[in-house]
């Protein structure tokens, strides 16, 4: 009986890892979407949103599965709560990457628009993701708390580019429309970043027991 | 034991309706700091965040500890695990609501701006998280069914308002700051009518036990 939770303890990690990798790929399709003005990937990011959506049912399936037949205990059940509360998360970068695809596919058919510092919230937000399920994987906290802490710098590249292009839009109104679409895709990013902020805050609660949401993270 | 896991399960399901209540005030408050261009309400939103915050982590602490403790099967289970969800969609209805206060309190200082159909659109997102909750409350799949349908109402509401404000910053540059903040106030709306669909989601597996997340709702 023990072997087999702990078997199927580990599936559940396997997948929800699986899914992680996913949504990562997808963030990384969506954005090339837009910086290499390619819209025939918008249909990638879709193929595995498909894909995504199953896995979000599937690992949500296994977890009840898995309280329900072995009545895990505390630092098992804290394990279980935080993946389910993790594939949402997940579910919702996946989310933001089909958003940005989209609207990556009308920047496509209009003329080429400066992106000021999101190549940067790109870079940002996507180690973010990668570290906080490479932090789950491993259950290490201190590169939890890093994440958590770069979430500051996702904040900060997001107001500087805002006001770049809300200065654009003032001073060229013919690239208000193009504008708004690069704040939006601005805005995605910083969501993603939120969605990893509070996957490292899950595995904080997981390892050490202790609730460190709406409290400062100590370095 | 069996009269006492009752007891618990209400106990759970009575704070989680008190903090749904407490981010409907919160939503409520925003608003007005937007349509009565009442700054001073903006402390009155941040109060309630952070009752708010604390009752995320109280609920989250409840649930566990009942699994931990009565090992409930099936259809207990799925409603304590709803009750996770519900939670972390209820936190960051919350924070939707200090964006929009926020932004608002930005608005308050400038000229008076055109609304659009935001005010509608708070009357779409309000009454969905309100039944939302609702359905949760009474295990009301057919007024969960309901919610979910209202979204693609808010979703509209928001592209014609956000159509509307782009062709106004490019008649009038001066008007660019402000009908930026009234999208993003729009956005926010749209992020609340979101989270109650994901609530009433939640409430159609809970008492189904069966997965509409993924899938067209039926008529």
């Amino acid at each position: 009986m023990k072997r087999h939770f702990d078997e199927d303890l580990d599936g559940l990690a396997a997948r929800l890892l699986h899914m992680g990798r996913l949504t990562e790929e997808m963030i990384q399709l969506a954005v090339r979407v837009v910086t290499e003005r390619d819209a025939l990937l918008v249909a990638e990011v879709k193929r595995r949103e498909h894909e995504v959506n199953e896995l979000h049912i599937e690992i949500d399936d296994r977890a009840l599965k898995l309280i329900a037949l072995h009545q895990p205990a505390a630092g098992d059940l804290r394990m279980i709560a935080a993946a389910i509360k993790i594939n949402s998360d997940l579910e919702r970068v996946g989310d933001q990457a089909v958003n940005i695809a989209e609207t990556g596919e009308y920047l496509c058919k209009e003329p080429k628009m400066k992106l000021f510092d999101v190549p940067r919230m790109v870079e940002v937000a996507a180690s973010m993701l990668k570290d906080s399920l490479e932090a789950f994987a491993r259950k290490d906290t201190a590169l939890a708390k890093d994440v958590i802490r770069r979430d500051d710098e996702e904040d900060r590249l997001k107001s500087q580019t805002f006001n770049e292009l809300i200065h654009l839009m003032q001073s060229d109104a013919s690239t208000i429309q193009r504008a708004m679409d690069v704040i939006l895709i601005s805005r995605n990013l910083e969501r993603v970043a939120d969605h990893a902020t509070n996957i490292a805050e899950d595995v904080i609660f997981m390892v050490l027991g202790k609730d460190i949401r709406h409290r400062h993270v100590e370095a």
